[in-house]
């Protein structure tokens, strides 16, 4: 039984793959895991047939053999490790591979969201760009952390991981702000990521939703 | 060998057990595993023997026998993984309270966080209320979205798991804000999280270590 996941019927990304079924498609991808997309409406996600599978009525959900899981990083982490592909076989390294996706979603996406956020919600206010100097600053020191880390490396801690995934993903939000090409080895990784044959994939087939959508 | 993780030698939560030490000393005591704790200055959290154990400068880090990690959750990940009595047996029970560890980390932490800081990070300004109009509707939507998931329930899904450690981590830092109390079974939840044994010896370790500064 191949896996179901849900996507949004319309994205509010016009396409450019930033919701939260992206990473999971890829890590699908990477694992050579085919799965069927349940595509869902906003007025859908709020329904009680989708609150069953998603208290807080977001996507994606993931169900697979009487298993029902929501959150992305969840999903992808279920997948990585119920397949071979995404985290390496030593136990340390997989502890590791498994804390830069905790990193990706806990230390480094609050900062990239309410950053990239605060224009949607916010940017009518007159106060509104005293905070973006604020947001700017705190996302600003938690990249140049990252970038040191990264260093010259190619992946976060070895060969590309389930960490790198979800990074990528996160990274991604940033694209046009100018602020990743302050850190041109985080610009890198990014493409580095994006060039990987499993994430085009996975962005082609978020991309064929968007453009039957708008054609 | 037993952990040593790393700690605020001097907490900003004056002993009430916010910090992100906090969660991992209660899932040490969970699966009955001792650990040491070095202390941490602030000014030591930004020096390079630091940084070489967590890039971005903060703590919990855990380290044993030659593997190291930073960011909270994956340190409980890591140590409910490798120790029994923080994840169920069944598999597909065990992918469900890693859900919820992603869920309280990603879905609520980021808007009980904003709420949490944003009287000490701009409470002097003139926009301050406005603001926190916003952030409290955000919040309460989530806590209502949880609620309603919990229901009558005792833990989130089934036994208290790494899962529910990490939900009762993160609503702790409402504690005082009135907000969970709209939520009566939530309230209750976090109350239930405090009274287990473990919780209680975890939180009695970090509170040694705020009241020998301050006396």
């Amino acid at each position: 039984m191949i896996p179901t996941i849900t996507a949004f019927e319309q994205s509010p990304d016009n396409g450019l793959g930033l919701a939260r079924d992206m990473p999971v498609r890829w890590a699908l991808e990477e694992v050579g895991q085919s799965y069927d997309v349940k595509l869902v409406s906003f007025a859908e996600l709020k329904a009680p047939d989708h609150l069953a599978l998603h208290p807080f009525g977001q996507i994606p959900t993931y169900q697979e053999d009487g298993l029902t899981l929501f959150e992305s990083g969840a999903i992808v982490l279920h997948v990585a490790q119920s397949r071979a592909g995404l985290l390496p076989e030593n136990a340390h390294a997989r502890s590791r591979a498994i804390m830069w996706m905790f990193s990706a979603l806990n230390t480094i996406e609050p900062v990239v969201w309410d950053y990239d956020i605060a224009p949607l919600l916010e940017g009518d206010k007159p106060w509104h760009a005293e905070r973006m100097i604020m947001l700017e600053g705190r996302l600003r020191t938690r990249l140049a952390s990252l970038s040191g880390r990264l260093g010259a490396d190619d992946w976060l801690d070895g060969a590309f991981s389930a960490g790198d995934l979800m990074m990528v993903s996160v990274l991604r939000r940033l694209q046009g702000s100018g602020l990743l090409e302050e850190f041109p080895n985080l610009a890198a990784y990014m493409q580095r990521g994006e060039a990987r044959p499993a994430f085009k994939r996975a962005f082609d087939a978020q991309w064929a939703v968007f453009s039957a959508r708008s054609s």
